[in-house]
């Protein structure tokens, strides 16, 4: 496995690999690596030739009262985590290099990027957009893996991909989650332990939802309503929001048909947790 | 030659060359190609295994007041010249496949994007970069041509490709004139034999400013000034910006050191031409 810092460096040995005709798949990660980048990584492992990890946690991302400066960054470990997967190259490059001075240009998606998430993170997906244009240009991927957990990412990304034009299949994988139903998060090594029982709420709030719609419960506000109650009992916990929203534009549905995307985001603390699931109605 | 239609057509036929280990020259335009257009593919086929040009009047970089309607589009001759020009590829996509119903992403240089004819064409080279960003995608080019007729598009050109790290070489090539000094441009044709006379006061004004500095003059206002008065004596004839500023931030310079870009933009009639000269101050 090889260690690679620089972007000249990466690019080069991604054109070496592409000119021999070989296909590179692409897990980017902003490291903290957890079971569910690793079962990117392997998905990643089994469908090319080569496999890129990028471990890069990207400041556009974050607004300045966020925790840009308290993520956790265990390069070691996530070296070591790498290497035992059977990664071909990590790139870990310096914010200095991928933002040099007199830096500006952004790939944006409209709308996608201003709901759910986006509402409470402004920039925060503008963040993510021209993070990943830049690593897709300078790892030149066949194939790049994106986790389900954040749902409206994976959207965004995928709508990018398509809108650009980028020469690279997004293959986004179901979410991982501990046996507690908890989804694993680079961010849940900030709960104690109260406060890990306490996130539970999450996956409950949306077994009541698939509970609700299996019974034949298609009106969102009224799922909403339920939801919130669930929550609404906890101390030390805030909803940002739960939504019901179509998969493709994130639009608020009013009644369910089909599949809708059940997303919602809370402060467990000082520490905010998103989770998800796609329901169907059959 | 392949005239190809579709973008799936030309991403394979791109991805085919460079798993071959070929490379790919790529002129952008937006066909009704001229003198100019034929020096950047010359220079194309001289560099490259391969050479692929994009014809394709990208709505999104005109404003609903402008003339995309009336832009010339003389395919057909377009298509003999790129033949006899030697070009293996014209990639020539309809607008409803570039831009189909939900796009919505775009790739925006900011500051760059405001100034010069961007403060009178509200969002046009946001549309250039996203329909550049997309042909680039595409394409997979390993060199792209500009002219520097269009110094504001080449400099955001140049900037977007390297804050996006597409692994992308830009060549900005030399204005190319008519004997009597009009810089070539597809929008020349719209100008009538009084018209083109009037024109010259493009290049005189630029003339006049090189002038100006080769006798030691290197106040911008009192340049500027004396441009005006080339053009305001003309009946017609409408300045829209004259400016002199740095060549890589395009901000404005007051004073002469170094290299800077003396730019103008004026409407001969309705017909809106630009011209523009690096001018050294020894």
């Amino acid at each position: 496995m090889r260690l690679i810092r620089s972007i000249k460096g990466m690019s080069l040995a991604s054109c070496k690999i592409k000119e021999r005709g070989k296909s590179i798949g692409f897990v980017p990660t902003m490291g903290a690596l957890h079971k569910g980048h690793l079962s990117l990584i392997r998905r990643a492992r089994k469908d090319n030739d080569f496999v890129v990890v990028s471990i890069f946690v990207n400041p556009t991302q974050f607004s300045p009262q966020e925790d840009f400066k308290r993520y956790p960054r265990p390069i070691k470990k996530d070296i070591a985590i790498c290497r035992k997967a059977g990664v071909d190259f990590v790139f870990y490059p310096e914010a200095g290099d991928m933002y040099p001075a007199g830096f500006k240009t952004y790939a944006a998606v409209e709308d996608l990027s201003s709901v759910l998430c986006g509402r409470s993170r402004t920039g925060h997906f503008r963040g993510v957009t021209t993070v990943v244009a830049k690593l897709f240009n300078i790892v030149q991927p066949n194939r790049a893996y994106f986790g389900q957990k954040d749902a409206q990412q994976a959207a965004i990304i995928k709508r990018m991909t398509e809108d650009l034009n980028f020469p690279i299949q997004i293959k986004v994988m179901p979410t991982f989650r501990e046996k507690d139903g908890l989804a694993m998060s680079s961010r849940n090594i900030y709960l104690n332990q109260r406060e890990k029982k306490d996130a539970l709420v999450l996956i409950q709030a949306l077994k009541l939802a698939k509970a609700l719609v299996r019974r034949g419960i298609k009106d969102t506000k009224r799922i909403i309503s339920r939801m919130r109650q669930v929550i609404a009992g906890k101390k030390n916990i805030r909803i940002d929001y739960i939504s019901i929203v179509d998969l493709n534009e994130l639009k608020p549905v009013k009644r369910i048909c089909g599949s809708v995307l059940v997303a919602l985001a809370v402060f467990i603390g000082k520490t905010r947790l998103i989770d998800n699931a796609i329901i169907k109605n059959a």
